[in-house]
């Protein structure tokens, strides 16, 4: 199901490998989950050196034998003091610099590290892996693409289900089910530390307008103080809208969309403010192409939300998020980063999630949240479902 | 919902105040929300500073303010580099080493601390933190206890989900629904670096059968490559065991319990497996009491499958995982481990998940996985539900 073929892999090590060269870096050693599936496909306990140049090195960590599609070495590493020896045995430089992922690296690991190769100098690649990973390829453009398709069939059973149930976690609950059996796997990766994400977040009424946790802009309240994002199991009640935030993944690539729904009305404020909503959106779509830069697209953002008079919430309670929207891929939080102030630019085959929102006071969430591909004249929906906000009768 | 009492709040942080001061540590900074939830009851970015003796400094690095129920001192911390000033304010001691959770923290975390409190001398604190935590007071067993009884009727209901659907898939989306339902929250914590959880892994058949790609000793083989773990979308077929290995938390703590159900009948092999885990758990709860180390629990339980000639699959394919069950409480993956060799002994009030399992070439996953509490007369069973692996006729 949609496993990477064998060229597209290399086409990644190669664009990783230029980058690494550009900056003097010998080779990295990827030990991470997403960035270990990214380059080989494979989730499996292991190491893979990328040489800057020349065949990576596939050093399994686990017990087993693994059946791969790709034809570099692979090799058994039992113990991490055997690192050096083996690097060796393959000719790889044995000085320079070395690229490890020190955004997700937990020092304990680094610090073995380190004493298996001792002299050698390391630096952080995880931004490297992740710029090189926010630029899709078409192979990668067209797997997030039939996941749209798919997801129209998800999204169009929200509102049935809202109509039958009484809760907010009642939606959630009937959601998962719906998401599980459709294909979609339970988990979604992110790759900030302490971000912890509920891949279906429902944000019924007030609880929509509370600060989140978490470094996003909405999140709910969940069910207590343990987690507190998504459903807080509250009864749906008219006027209330309901902000549904979902990341969906069929196998491997997310899709980050938010829909709005209202139980019977809402007041004209959550019009305005989802009126303007789609009117960000709208202006984005018309702004952001390829050497844009992302802190311009939220500053026109925050502008519009401003002119609307709905800077308070603009972006979450107590002031909002720096941020309107972030890449998506194999991580929910990918690169590039919508953020105040970035002078980061977009590129072609970028993948966005563009996310305006607003959390009002005694209302609760609204907004709306679709993923584009930045292609050279714009920017092109891949989420396809209708963005239209819907009254549920109840 | 079973928020931490200030009185158990402050128990715990004396707890870890006197193991700091046996290992001559100053005082610690805790970052991780697992951590940061135990010693505060709240999920908020911020830092703990948690001095040798004396008061915490809660340090708010969000952008809201935070209601808290305790009374230690809560201080903005908009930026890292005025954390020397800040506790050096507050009395706290500027020179001797400084705990860190270096077994979770990011190296690039690590390095931005570091340049904050120049001339300090780090240490890990991580294992401390998880000795601490790994005892569980009173409060907690009773809340664990609580858990165990709702999962009563959780468990009650995955016969009939089984006999209704026709794949692992539909029966993992039911379960999560119905876990939803009634109140179990959407994250299960870990701690350890890679490793990904599906909350109701579901193995039917061979798929239990198959090495894991993650340091578990059965996980199915999930939808694709990218998330080897739970239902694979498989038909049920008559002859089949399914293992059900479910992480429930309703809020907060996880209880880890594997069920066994077979559709319409099951070889003997199986059914001399099922016999010889229960067995092994039974041997386990005349065995384990405080002063016994695990390694001894582990090599008898080890025993006991060689002895019953299932050597070859025990605690899973290809020789297994060293193991034969871990501690549980906040996150999924406490101490103690019950492993080959560890000298770690059992203490009372330590809550562990043992769960001797098999997988049988051909066939499928077999076992059986419970909490236990350990008291001062041995092992008390804390899930609740019948051991009894079911026969579903379809």
């Amino acid at each position: 199901m949609h496993t990477p073929p064998v060229a597209e892999l290399s086409a990644r090590i190669k664009k990783f490998q230029d980058k690494m060269a550009a900056q003097d870096i010998a080779g990295a050693l990827i030990l991470q989950n997403t960035d270990l599936y990214y380059f080989t496909g494979c989730i499996w306990p292991a190491y893979l050196y990328i040489p800057t140049e020349g065949d990576p090195v596939f050093l399994n960590r686990h017990r087993g034998e693994i059946k791969v599609p790709w034809t570099w070495p692979v090799v058994k590493l039992d113990k991490s003091n055997k690192l050096a020896g083996i690097l060796q045995e393959f000719g790889l430089p044995v000085s320079g610099s070395i690229g490890l992922e020190l955004d997700v690296l937990p020092v304990l690991v680094y610090q073995r590290l380190q004493a298996a190769l001792p002299g050698r100098n390391f630096v952080d690649v995880g931004r490297l892996i992740r710029q090189v990973r926010a630029v899709k390829s078409p192979w990668e453009i067209d797997v997030m693409r039939s996941y749209a398709e798919k997801d129209l069939f998800f999204w169009s059973q929200v509102p049935e289900i809202i109509s039958k149930v009484n809760t907010d976690l009642e939606v959630a609950a009937a959601l998962k089910a719906c998401a599980r059996k459709q294909g979609q796997q339970e988990l979604i990766r992110m790759r900030s530390f302490n971000l912890e994400s509920d891949s279906n977040c429902v944000a019924a009424g007030e609880s929509g307008a509370v600060i989140s946790s978490y470094d996003v802009p909405i999140s709910g309240i969940g069910l207590s103080s343990s987690f507190p994002m998504g459903a807080a199991g509250m009864e749906l009640k008219p006027g209330q809208p309901v902000s549904i935030d979902i990341g969906s993944c069929y196998s491997a690539y997310v899709l980050d969309q938010t829909r709005m729904f209202a139980i019977n009305y809402l007041p004209g404020q959550a019009w305005h403010a989802f009126e303007t909503a789609l009117a960000i959106q709208q202006e984005m779509k018309s702004l952001a192409q390829p050497g844009v830069s992302c802190g311009e697209l939220f500053e026109r953002a925050r502008l519009m939300a401003k002119k609307a008079e709905l800077i308070e919430g603009f972006m979450g309670a107590v002031g909002g998020v720096p941020f309107l929207g972030h890449g998506v891929g194999l991580e929910v939080d990918e690169l590039p980063v919508l953020a105040r102030g970035s002078k980061e630019v977009l590129e072609e085959g970028m993948v966005i999630a563009i996310e305006p929102k607003f959390a009002l006071s005694g209302i609760g969430a609204i907004g709306i949240e679709n993923c584009f591909l930045v292609t050279k004249h714009g920017l092109e929906k891949i989420t396809v479902s209708p963005d239209d906000l819907l009254v549920i009768n109840k």
